[in-house]
């Protein structure tokens, strides 16, 4: 009835794509060999955004952030969610998918989910590792295909929300060798590897790859990077039956799609580092109302953190006003990022900094670091410097990182462009500019000239802290005092343990 | 009917009291200046141990240990459970609560409880903080007693299991400063106190108390203890009108009644530490079914991780068989701990070493600590041991901390046993011979006539960490690689961080 068109809000749904662990490996972001052209293609109907940030370079703590639009130590998943490690968000965070529920939105996940607890991030619709093995829903793309039409095929009327989080390109050296360092042979139909239908795997030689700076290129690095290129084959063709899937229900035209990943590559220097491969991260936003918003380009700082604000503001809802944790001590929650809608809309100007907060990765781990890092300048602040930088079970294995270990045992060049040791230990602050000094490789925070620049920077990485409600905001030279006598006026007092 | 005795087992029940924070202020453990009637009372009828240690010295570990028999880093309770700490155990863990619920035992908590989940350590009948103000609960003794006498009134045929949890004498100088440092005031009749009833406070002066060799001796650290002792009045009257409550419920010759307290005094050296003043406990068992035991002293080794087994014991109940994680690396799980009730009935020989661990008490305190103690040595394990041992925010208040940190920021004399930097900063591995040194002041573990003993002791603790399945079986100087080609051969894999 044609009288019915003015009470018709227009239906708005959102599909998030997260890639587990990718970084920069298509040509979107100008790797001329790791070729994917269903990116590409997403990229051309999109804003390309080149200096977009994760909150945290770890899995459930990045998860954790993209759906909840806080910071780790505001959210409280502090390292990963699985098993030993078994950290789970605050029970009073309200995620996304729970206000979006509490909206009529339906809400999907698929694949992998690695964050908790339940109530807090609740979907209508759950196809994850917790009702299914993580290698099937999140590599096997036929099956996610399938699973992306049910969803879509259910409930027609209402707006949605689906969630699809790829395992691919992580690593899989660690738990199932079988199928190559990146489960690059898996379902590629050779004997024992099964077929995933969907899937041409593309493979490529180890002489032609593209090496990073800040991976070693030696002949062990080459091989780990071609099988990490042939995974992306996967993850392309997925990305493209899962859009396809989506122009098929009708809803290419009235659907937000973002592309991302949750942290850095799993080499050396990336994933759960601060440095930017660790925390740099592709990032697309396409929509389907914005066309004069395709094929562009936008070097404005952007953050995970801005995610929940930009689908907000696409469904036309409001953040809720709540504490997260009972007592006086805890301020009311308030969103630090921004919908990134405006930003598509009209290249209004973007934040200028963003804030990276780390934790633990594996529980035992505990390596937390915050940072600011503005077009210029990082400031990092690593809380245990003492001791060395923590390795995970999964990098440990990784060719690339054995190539260095063993080429430092045996006293041998490693053709990194850093030493093991200088990875280990780092300084308690490190600053860097990162226009003289993209690689990151002077610290400056201890230099004279630099001291104006620092104490900028770490007064604004201070006042974010508190801002965010962080525990940390003290550590590790002072002890934070917010009850009794300080309740009203929390203070950071001096251990007198030599650490400033 | 006479033909029913045949029939009917006899009424087993049990009464557990924790105190928060206490230690060896009674004349049970020969402190003839802090006077405790009722716990002298309840030695009398008691096997006292003067060698009881807890499994980790941090409240909420504490506790989690003493209700599931299994140490933290196998429960899954790293550190404190309240606020922005969050720890939980594993979903997975059958607690004590839980197995005598599933076999018709009726469960009750009074005070301070102080775990979770709360589907890990359910109760029929509960008031904790979770539902009452911890100050009321935990230390008004009047209201403890009407609520152990509504739990006795209830149900009287079938047995029971009561926990109560003392907030006394913790500290309050952090959270509740009006009411003295141990809330040695709280409910003594002065204006704005409150009013216990049942309370007959008793106070003592600064220059009376025992000065303990851990604490400094000063004016200031006197009048702390004096605080302390003035709160344990509270505490030891609180455990009179228990104990005349299940007498008065006719239950005083079928119950079990143990005391301990969860981890080792507020004081320097003491509470979080692995040092005797940190983890040695009082603990009482008195069996009305074995008055031989009344009145006995037992310096045999026994630990918190000792209860769960011994209750079991008495009820006549055996542990499950199960696993608490999934997954192929993880062994089912198996009490560590012995019942208690041979070594009472007939001196039987005790464990000869018992282990501890540790790895946060509030979240951002990180300090993992593994050890074993014998009667003769204690090996401690320090993995984080490059930083600075951590503070937390009601030991930094309190005014024997205060003393200590004033004095050395002045350059002046502190009178305690150690320097402030000495405590900080820990070698990785300490080694103590508790007969030559019970100060614990001459580490060891790096003098060459020890290495036998060193040797010894660290594969002791090895084979316990594996056992338990320890996470940090591997750390700080390696990784632990149990997946893919390690599941059935797991591995400490170096990284060469130059930590041994
Ligand atoms: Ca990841
Ligand atoms: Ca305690
Ligand atoms: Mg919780
Ligand atoms: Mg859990």
């Amino acid at each position: 009835e044609m009288n019915d068109i003015k009470l018709m809000k227009p239906v708005k749904n959102v599909l998030v794509i997260i890639a587990d662990d990718a970084g920069f490996e298509t040509q979107v972001y100008n790797n001329t060999v790791c070729r994917t052209e269903n990116l590409n293609k997403l990229a051309e109907r999109s804003t390309v955004f080149t200096n977009a940030f994760t909150s945290v370079s770890s899995c459930s703590p990045s998860r954790s952030v993209i759906m909840s639009g806080l910071p780790i130590h505001q959210n409280g998943m502090y390292g990963l969610h699985h098993d030993v490690h078994h950290f789970n968000s605050f029970d009073g965070v309200r995620s996304l998918p729970m206000i979006l529920q509490q909206n009529g939105i339906r809400t999907g996940i698929i694949g992998k989910k690695h964050v908790g607890p339940e109530a807090v991030y609740p979907f209508d619709f759950a196809h994850t590792e917790e009702n299914n093995k993580i290698l099937q829903v999140g590599r096997n793309i036929t099956l996610i295909k399938h699973l992306v039409r049910e969803f879509l095929n259910h409930n027609k009327s209402s707006p949605f929300f689906l969630y699809i989080g790829f395992h691919d390109p992580h690593r899989c050296g660690h738990t199932q060798p079988q199928y190559g360092t990146f489960c690059e042979k898996f379902g590629n139909g050779d004997p024992g590897m099964g077929k995933i239908d969907d899937w041409t795997p593309r493979y490529y030689k180890p002489e032609e790859v593209v090496v990073p700076y800040f991976i070693q290129d030696t002949p062990a690095a080459r091989e780990d990077i071609a099988a990490q290129y042939a995974t992306i084959s996967r993850l392309d063709q997925g990305v493209g039956l899962i859009l396809d899937e989506l122009a098929a229900a009708g809803h290419d035209k009235d659907t937000l799609v973002m592309y991302t990943s949750d942290n850095g590559i799993p080499f050396p220097t990336g994933r759960t580092n601060f440095y930017d491969p660790g925390i740099r991260e592709p990032f697309f936003i396409s929509s389907p109302q914005h066309p004069e918003s395709w094929g562009k380009v936008n070097d404005g700082l952007v953050s995970h953190v801005d995610i929940v604000p930009t689908i907000l503001d696409w469904y036309g809802l409001s953040y809720p006003h709540y504490k997260i944790l009972k007592g006086h001590t805890h301020p009311e929650v308030k969103l630090t990022g921004n919908s990134l809608l405006s930003l598509i809309k009209d290249h209004s100007a973007s934040a200028d900094a963003v804030f990276t907060s780390h934790n633990l990765h594996e529980v035992t781990m505990y390596y937390p670091m915050r940072a600011v890092r503005t077009k210029q300048y990082k400031l990092i602040h690593n809380l245990n410097y003492k001791m060395p930088f923590p390795i995970d079970q999964d990098f440990y294995l990784a060719p690339s990182f054995q190539d260095i270990l063993n080429h430092t045992k045996q006293g041998k060049p490693t053709q990194w462009f850093k030493t093991l040791k200088e990875y280990y230990y780092r300084e308690q602050w490190e600053l860097y500019d990162l226009i003289a000094d993209p690689k990151e490789t002077k610290n400056l925070a201890y230099i004279r000239d630099y001291q104006p620049i620092y104490k900028e920077l770490s007064e604004r990485l201070n006042r974010w802290q508190n801002a965010t409600d962080d525990a940390w905001i003290c550590a590790p030279s002072s002890v934070l005092e917010n009850a009794g006598y300080y309740k009203t006026n929390p203070i950071c007092m001096g251990m007198d343990n030599d650490l400033f």
